[in-house]
């Protein structure tokens, strides 16, 4: 019999928690933001549960809310990702790095000479998150009043790739001969100027940087519009998404896996990781009392916001205590997310109080239960071709993380679909992904 | 009596030092450019000497030289400074860390994030070196054919300076309450938006980041034309200069005190640290012999295209081991730089070998001698107002670093003119510079 299919997860953090309620409930560390003991501890509690790499979201600007509910999210301020990866990398050994960094606000020369630092400094454990940066705030911290139109962001993200990874290869992985009699510290035969001109960028290389330990940082990309997907399927290693359920997870595994065929790769060199919020308790019914606690610490003034904005209409007037009202209108802004706002309601009998809480708080794709049946879910998950894996978010830390790594990580190590050891050194290695030749020196 | 004035030191690094033939120089690292052991081994030694503050040069595009100098010099490619500060952050606990950002080639809200995460992850320990970015081929790496001009460059970066100064003001220093109770997690009152609207600039704001430790990490400055002394005057708190001697160093340090003054700001606050080789043996004869044999491992082929350059005509038919031939004609374009390398030549009895190795090795400032005769030099310096202390460059590593570290050092706090401990925590402490008030916030 052939090994299982095995288990990709990478933890996707904000420092106190995604979950803006968490930095109230109980044993929480809410100054976690600049404190990096916390930090650092979690990242040493996940390379000790072999997650394949720690990942932290990032900004470009403070999330645009009312101040009144901005006032209550502690998510408001943090470390920039590159500063605090490559600190971490000093207090780590093998858990892979992954930062996000915009196509759209920055420079390809400054991010590939940053990720091929990080790469070195951490012995390859670098990966790039690209994003096209949806937060429309984030244009007016860099000299725009509007943001980017959508199609131009990922042309521009497109060519950005190439002109990066082009820049990794400057250098030939053997370039650096450092020979101390003939006085020759490299091969100039082993130097390529990349001399890029294109529709959106010219640059001239080459970088001031050896190639770097991965030949390339892995290539994560967390899109989903069409040209999010097809830029995937192009370019990227790792996707972060998130589909509502194990339907939805499905079709968009097979149409990104299919997107990658056609583009003329191997489908096993891209991992998709849904990104999932993973609850743990002793029984089913004591994990969603956590969530459901957990939700109790959103602000109910935020909480409610939400929720009109979900529905699409104001749900200042109803009753908190009660079940949604069933006349609810239709609007032709929201006529999805209204729908899935009801289902929802329906499904986990929430008040409105409650429901308004968890959309406030965090309302995508969620396991909650005991390590057997969280456990039971992800396998069925892998089995049936909807992941590769997971974007573990944590309800709260240090509890959640804890309970995680402790209880959830040995019931999928039990059944042989989660490593018990890292096997490499390098973040490529732990995905299963080849190290990329060099494109001017095979 | 009143304390001696003290010295600051800081270290202005290479990997592998910043001499260009240094690698070839027995028991040197020649792959410490990416070997971040070494590194590590280098910065904690300068710590364990209470070296104010870690410095690595920086450069955005490889170095304009023909390939066959470029070829023999380690200085070609190295870490990225943020995110090898960054690491660096975790194996030291006291010493400051500098890092080189342009104004010309970089976004203030990118740079006024990173360091203001710097200075969160080193619990108060980050400074930036304002450049205005002096090599033409950056350029060419940011979308450019050619150098953004020298003046309007400038007027950037004085524009480029308010901004990050005033993101970097964004919180005032006590807005994160993080009340569990009422669920306040910072005080919107205490919130500024910057809303900059600048001639060079366009910036809204608020950062993303908590005020740092330090208020605003250490402004350093490098500059020496006219504007970039005036930059100084107005911004700096540390100037990294390149006198050639102590008359040169006087009239620099003069003017630049002055310009201060006439600023408004207290001279005080502004440390004048011209960079500085040292070299250090057990005779000032052997000290000057470990020098020239540092010189010897230029290759002749750079060296005698640096006198070339320096000379403003052709050395190449000069006999190499004669004194250098009197009649070198005078050309327009290099008038001092000729002038400078006759005397050289003469000062030091150099033939044209050595003086072309000189040249192509470090030709700028240089204390060479014992231990006493060197920190003599450095205490007359410091009493005569040439300098509040120095950037120290080390000829070979590690013995030249271990040289100043385990015998100059404890000549100079003999002297009382170097502290034995650190007082405090944060550079600004070691450099006992004011902590800046928010200026949005008093
Ligand atoms: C799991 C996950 C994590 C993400 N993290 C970030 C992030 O840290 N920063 C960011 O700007 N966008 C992040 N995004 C958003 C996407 O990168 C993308 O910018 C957004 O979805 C808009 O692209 P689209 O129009 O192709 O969907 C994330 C998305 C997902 C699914
Ligand atoms: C000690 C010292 C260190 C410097 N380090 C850097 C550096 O790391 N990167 C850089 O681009 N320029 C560096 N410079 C150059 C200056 O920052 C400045 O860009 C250059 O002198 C041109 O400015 P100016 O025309 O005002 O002299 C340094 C200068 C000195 C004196």
């Amino acid at each position: 019999m052939s090994e299982p299919k095995q288990l990709h997860l990478t933890a996707f953090m904000r420092p106190v928690s995604l979950h803006t309620g968490a930095w109230r409930y109980p044993g929480s560390y809410p100054d976690a933001n600049f404190n990096l003991k916390h930090i650092t501890s979690f990242i040493q509690k996940l390379e000790a549960a072999k997650f394949d790499a720690f990942f932290m979201a990032d900004h470009l600007a403070v999330l645009n809310m009312p101040v009144e509910a901005l006032k209550r999210s502690h998510t408001v301020t943090s470390f920039e990702p590159f500063t605090l990866l490559s600190a971490l990398s000093q207090v780590t050994d093998k858990i892979g790095l992954a930062a996000t960094a915009s196509t759209t606000y920055d420079e390809p020369y400054h991010i590939a000479r940053r990720f091929a630092s990080l790469d070195h400094l951490s012995d390859g454990r670098a990966a790039w998150n690209i994003v096209t940066t949806g937060n429309p705030e984030s244009a007016k911290n860099f000299g725009l009043d509007e943001h980017v139109e959508h199609s131009e962001r990922y042309k521009r993200a497109r060519e950005f790739y190439d002109v990066v990874t082009g820049l990794w290869d400057s250098f030939a992985d053997d370039a650096f001969i450092r020979d101390r009699e003939s006085g020759v510290y490299f091969d100039p035969e082993k130097l390529h100027v990349l001399n890029h001109k294109g529709d959106e960028l010219k640059v001239k290389g080459p970088l001031n940087i050896a190639r770097p330990v991965q030949g390339w940082p892995v290539i994560v990309q967390a899109g989903q519009s069409e040209p999010g997907r097809q830029l995937a399927a192009e370019t990227a290693e790792v996707v972060f998404c998130s589909p509502r359920d194990l339907d939805a997870a499905k079709a968009l595994y097979a149409d990104i896996k299919g997107r990658t065929k056609a583009a003329g790769r191997d489908p096993n060199h891209l991992k998709i990781l849904p990104a999932a919020l993973i609850v743990i308790g002793d029984t089913v019914e004591d994990a969603k009392n956590k969530r459901l606690k957990l939700d109790t610490f959103v602000h109910y003034d935020s909480a409610i916001a939400s929720l009109s904005i979900a529905l699409g209409s104001d749900a200042t007037g109803f009753d908190p205590d009660k079940p949604l009202p069933a006349d609810i209108p239709e609007t032709n802004s929201s006529k999805t997310s209204r729908l899935g706002v009801i289902q929802l309601a329906e499904k986990d009998k929430l008040t409105v109080r409650q429901l308004a809480q968890r959309l406030g708080g965090y309302s995508g794709l969620a396991f909650v239960g005991t390590p057997e049946t969280v456990a039971e879910e992800l396998e069925k998950w892998l089995a049936e071709d909807a992941a590769d894996g997971f974007t573990v978010t944590f309800p709260f830390l240090p509890q959640g993380l804890d309970d995680v790594a402790e209880r959830l990580i040995p019931e999928l190590q039990r059944r042989g679909i989660f490593r018990k050891d890292y096997e490499g050194t390098t973040l490529r290695e732990h995905l299963g992904l080849p190290r990329p030749k060099n494109q001017f020196f095979g």
